[in-house]
This record gives structure tokens, sequence and C-alpha cells, in this order.
């Protein structure tokens, strides 16, 4: 009774909220408007609640925390496979219907991803889809969707209360009597590379959900700058310099700051070493002027040792990007803000630090190394293309120049 | 025209040879008698010429360290995918007609197989193969083909020369420029599993190919004591410690040498904890009083920290042993004649060892290690029944008791 009470509010306030979406709320997050933080939501709701035109939540929104914790700490009432995508992943319920994709742990996190392997067949990380988020927010972009780290009883937590049949017939014990189980999807569900416990329990990473798509109706984009796909073929944007030329004549990317929100997306990806953003995704009722959803980041972090140039091409040949950007990019190359500090503070509060780092060292230095390739690439645009280079999205008062 | 030349004459020999098989040479190789060290024939076809009723070759065949060579230096003139079994695998031709089966790298050589696999999804290791014959030898069976490592040059000495179009169309070049290729099979024969070189240079092993089966057919035997395959059941000998009862009473087993050559072979298995050890073949003119083959040994060698006890059920259930076999192991565990140190010294004159060992420390520690299990096994076993234990193999005037 309860939890449909819940809903029949949450559907209500979605009509209501979807209804000022459409007229006003261009500016952003308004907490006494929406009333988001009242304590009688539970926080998935105050999230789904709280998402503008221009970010899914408030940089000092105090719901985050609260969010943070229910999906670490909340009992897991449901777990079933979630379709779609290649790889293995769970959606998991709560008491108070808040729900969260799971990703399990499959690999060690000082492992390196191998070199032979193509980006699009890596294996997913549960702690990249963390870090992407932690980084993401400390960027100042809060595309991402909340995601925190937790140790799972895969007995308890998935098999006993799965009704997901299929699911639970991959269940099985190893030969050293570990729990593991594999799923069914496309890439990686097989015995050779079933997901394991120790004896049966299992780091994995929760994200937040997105409200239901029949409530917020998403569109996915395809990316202009999109790999192939293939191990032979080049994508066009490889073989023409001048590609950018014609992205920009053509909309979205002609008008509003689609382009330079691409950009963003792809200083984001080049950090974390992401090559596998094909899509991405918006929110349909926001229009073509909104932010993008940076989804699926479980491919990033999967090198330290070397950094992946191509990540930057929106950057290098199109050089434009928004002038608050820029400045947080400079803030964070310097000595008191370094990127891999802010960082590691920011990755400590998530609950699975206590058994390890969620990102090793050497990934740490690798973002303050990159961070200084994309500032240097920065320095060329402006060197060739002088102001036209930034894209000024800040008010005039806060403008002091660069 | 040269080679049409061997052809004939191989099937010649091997038909002479053959019928005399039929009528004598029950007490194994006889190199006057068969000219097999004739240095008109090359050394794969002395090696077929050479196998007898009781051993694949002699102990001081002349010959051995030709036909290594041979493998490991032959031009390679033809490549193919060979069917059977589940992973990859190629048959390479010399231009003297000889063949060879090879197995490519896959793996690290430091890496352990992860405990969470079972047994039969473990990957096959090129070096377990080289090792496994190396053992073998030691062990003074010699029954297993010999094998050689060996750097391939996967561009000039499989692709370019192919005549398998569905081996050629899986060859791609990995993201950092290596060449790799994964073949046709069922298991592991994708992008995420491929081989690489490095760049194209790759590890493998080349085992010399038995004379074909129609000139000399072979029998598969399903081993007693096989494992269930299964991840849920066990076999019917892991449930009943009366099991070899049954056994002994059943042919062929009830009579000759074929339990304790069945024994012999759990020993070589335990040694190198090698749980997949389904089959065994014997050469069917030779009839039930011959030697089993031990082929397929790939997934040898994949633990070193963990010692695997049920592989010795045979004989612990059994209590039974050749008296060459047990001086064989008792001289091995003697500090002057070291299991460890001998297969050190066996191991070093492959031409892989220039690269890396062929066995880490680890694993040449744990041979000793498990040696001296076996040994007290077969201690608890004379404790029990004393002088039926052993099955006396050797000669009257050999025999100064033990």
């Amino acid at each position: 009774v309860d939890g449909r009470c819940v809903s029949v509010a949450y559907m209500e306030k979605i009509w209501h909220h979807d209804a000022l979406w459409e007229e006003g709320n261009e500016e952003g997050y308004d907490a006494a408007h929406w009333n988001s933080s009242s304590q009688s939501h539970p926080p998935w709701l105050r999230f789904h609640l709280g998402i503008s035109r221009w970010q899914l939540y408030d940089h000092k929104d105090p719901n985050l925390r609260q969010l943070e914790e229910q999906l670490a700490f909340s009992r897991i009432v449901s777990a079933v496979q979630k379709t779609g995508g290649t790889q293995l992943k769970l959606l998991m319920s709560f008491p108070n219907y808040g729900q969260a994709l799971f990703k399990p742990m499959k690999q060690e996190r000082n492992e390196e991803t191998n070199h032979n392997l193509y980006y699009f067949s890596d294996f997913e990380r549960h702690n990249a889809e963390i870090a992407a988020y932690h980084l993401d927010r400390i960027l100042g972009f809060r595309r991402i969707p909340p995601v925190v780290g937790r140790l799972i009883d895969m007995v308890k937590e998935i098999k006993d209360i799965t009704t997901d049949r299929k699911l639970a017939r991959t269940f099985f014990t190893s030969p050293v009597g570990n729990t593991c189980f594999y799923g069914q999807c496309s890439y990686y569900c097989s015995t050779e590379h079933a997901v394991c416990g120790r004896p049966h329990v299992l780091e994995a990473s929760l994200a937040v959900m997105l409200p239901d798509l029949s409530l917020a109706p998403r569109r996915s984009w395809r990316s202009p700058w999109r790999r192939s796909y293939s191990r032979s073929k080049l994508a066009q944007w490889e073989n023409n310099a001048k590609y950018c030329e014609s992205v920009k004549k053509s909309p979205p990317y002609s008008q509003g700051t689609r382009l330079v929100d691409l950009i963003d997306m792809a200083i984001l990806d080049f950090l974390m070493s992401n090559m596998d953003r094909h899509h991405y995704e918006t929110f349909e009722k926001f229009g073509n002027n909104t932010f993008l959803l940076h989804l699926d980041n479980g491919r990033a972090f999967g090198r330290h040792s070397k950094d992946e140039p191509s990540i930057l091409a929106p950057l290098v040949q199109c050089c434009r990007i928004r002038r608050s950007t820029l400045l947080k990019l400079q803030l964070l190359a310097l000595p008191q803000y370094r990127l891999s500090d802010v960082m590691r503070a920011s990755l400590s509060r998530d609950p699975l630090t206590s058994i390890a780092p969620l990102l090793s060292e050497q990934h740490l230095t690798a973002l303050d190394r990159r961070l200084v390739t994309v500032l240097k690439k920065l320095r060329r645009c402006q060197e060739q293309y002088n102001d036209s280079v930034i894209y000024n999205d800040i008010p005039g008062h806060l403008n002091f120049g660069l």
C-alpha cells in the first residue's frame, strides 16, 4: 500500500513537473520551487524531481549524499537481468521503490586491459562506473547519474530473491567453493567468464536509475565522432581533418551549446580513456537545448600507461570549448587543486574504498598527465583561432576574462 | 616427385612393418631389425617406424634429437586448422612431408589458471605440451610424441602460406599493431580471445604427428576415472572408495599391464596437475597388450600453488604400481637426481628456453612436492597390502628387491 502511494505520488509529481519543465525551469534546479528536497520523498524521487534542463543535480544538492547512502546500504528486494547492451547487468530494487543498475567486478583494479583487445570487446569495469561519476561531478558537468560501490551477498541479495529464472539457472559453485554466475547476454556470459564472489561476496557498482522512459522519454544520438566498431574500417572523422566544418553546419550542432557539450564529453572521455562513446542521450522534453547524458562508462579507466589522443578529436578538430569548462580545467591543473588529489579525496567517500582504492595511483597520475595534454591542445587552438575558441557560457558580471 | 617417393616408400615400410608387428617385435624397438635409424629416411619417418608395442621411441634413440631439430627449425610449407577437440590448433607440414600439431601461446607462463574455472574450461598451454613430453620421458614412459617450442612468424609461416580460407579470414591487426588470429573452434575462438604475436612473432608448441590413422589406426578408451565434466555431478569413482574392485574385474583391466599403465598415467597427471584425462588411446594393431598414448596435455601445469589429490584416485583406490615406475620415482626423489633438477636440465634443451624458462621455478618445486605425495601414498599402500602392491615388470635377474 505504502509503495503504491509512493508510485502514485511520483506519477503526479512527474506530470506536474513535466508541465513546468515545458514552460520554464530553464535555469536549472530550484529546490524551493519543486520542493524536491522534501523529506517526505525518498532520495531517488528527489533526484528524479531535481533533474533540470542543464544538469542532473545541483552542485550543492544536499540529497546527493542521501541518495548515495541509499544505493550503498538500502536493502535489496529484487534483482533481475536488464536487457539491452552487450554485457551482464542487473536491475536492483529497494524497499522504497528506488532502483539501481548493478555491474559486477570482473577484474582486479590493477589489471590493465589487454592491449590487443579492441575497445569494443573490452570488459566493463565496476570501478570505472564509480570513478566516472566522481570525475564528471568534479569537472562540474553533473551529467552522470550517481553511482556507488557496494559489497553484495550474491546468495542472499541475488540468487535467493531473484524472480529471473534464466539468471538463477546460471549460478554455480566454482571448484574452490566460490559462488559464481554468468547470466545471459551477448558478450562474456559463459562459464569461462563467470562473475565469482569470495566466497559469495562480490564487489559491484550501483548506479541510480533515471526516471522511467514512459515518464521521461529520452532520445539517443549517434555521436558524430563515433568510432567504426570494425577492426579494419576507419570512421569519417579519422580521415578528414576538416570533419568538424561539416558537423558545425548540421543541426543540432549548428546552434546552441550542443557542439561544446559534445566537446565537454570528449574531454571527460579522454581523461578517463573511454573510447566507447558511440551514442549519447538527452531528455526528449527538453528538446535540443539541453545537457547530454554521459551514460555507460564501464569501459573507461582500462589503461593508465597509455593515452588515446584520438578521443580528443572533437576538441582538436573544432577548437571550441565552454569558458566554464576551461576555467575548471585550469583550476584542476593548479598544484593546490590537482585533479588527482581532488579525485582521490572524492573517491574516498565511496564505501568500497575501505576494501581498496577505487583507482590505483597510476590511474590518478594518468588523469593529471591527460589534463596537461588537454590544456596544451587548447593553447594551440587559441594560438590559431584567438577568441573564437571560447564559447562564453558565463554571465557577463562573472566574466573576468582569461 | 621427391615427395611422392617418400610417401610411397613410407607406405611400403609401414605395411611391411605392420606385418611384422603382427608377428613379433613384442619386446619393443629394434633399430638393427627395422633400420629405422637409416639416414635415408627423414626423422619423422624413422620416428614412425620406431614405434613399438611398448613405447613410442627407445630411451637411447639417436633420432630423437634430429626429430626435435626438424620440428624446431624445418621450414613450414603449409598450415591449416585441425578439426576435433575444442580449442584452436593447426596442422603444419614440412618440406620432407613431416607434420606437426601446432598450439599457440595464450597466456604468460607465470599466470596461474583462474581458480574459479573448471578443468573443462581451462585454456590449453603450449608450454604444458612441451613440459609434459619431457616429464613423460624422464619418468621412463615414452608415451608422449615429441614436442618442441618454436617462435613462429605468424605472417610468413601461417597467413601467407595457408590454403585454409576460414583460418585466413580470422587474421587481424590489434590496436597496438600486433598480428592476431582466432580461427574457428568451439571454445575461445573469438576476437576477445585472439592469439597475438609481438608484433607478428608467436611462441608455440609443435608436436610430431603420429602415423596417419589410415596406416596405424588407434582405439580411444574412456578412462574409468574420467571426471563428470559437469559442474554439479560427481563421477562414480568419486563416491565409491571400492570403485577399483570393479575395474580390476573388467577387461581389459583384468589382465596384463593395463591397470598399472593407467596408474602410471595418473601419476604423470598428478605430477603435472592435469585433470583433463577423459580418454586415452592405443594402437589398434597391438590389441590390448600395449602401452597407452598420453596425448593432449595442454591443460597440465595450470597451477603450481595447489595440488589436486583426486588425480591420484587410481593409485590410491587400486594400490598397484609397476616396479619400474616405483624405482624411477624413488630415484627422482633423491637429492642428486631431484625431479625438478632433471626437468630443468631437460627443458633447457628446448629452443624456447632462450626466451624464458618453459616452467617457472614454482612449477618445478611443485613437481618435487607432488612426487613426495605419490611416494607417501605408495608407502601407505604397502603398509596395507604388502607385496601385492608391486607389479613386477622387471626381468628376474634385474630384480634386486625393494
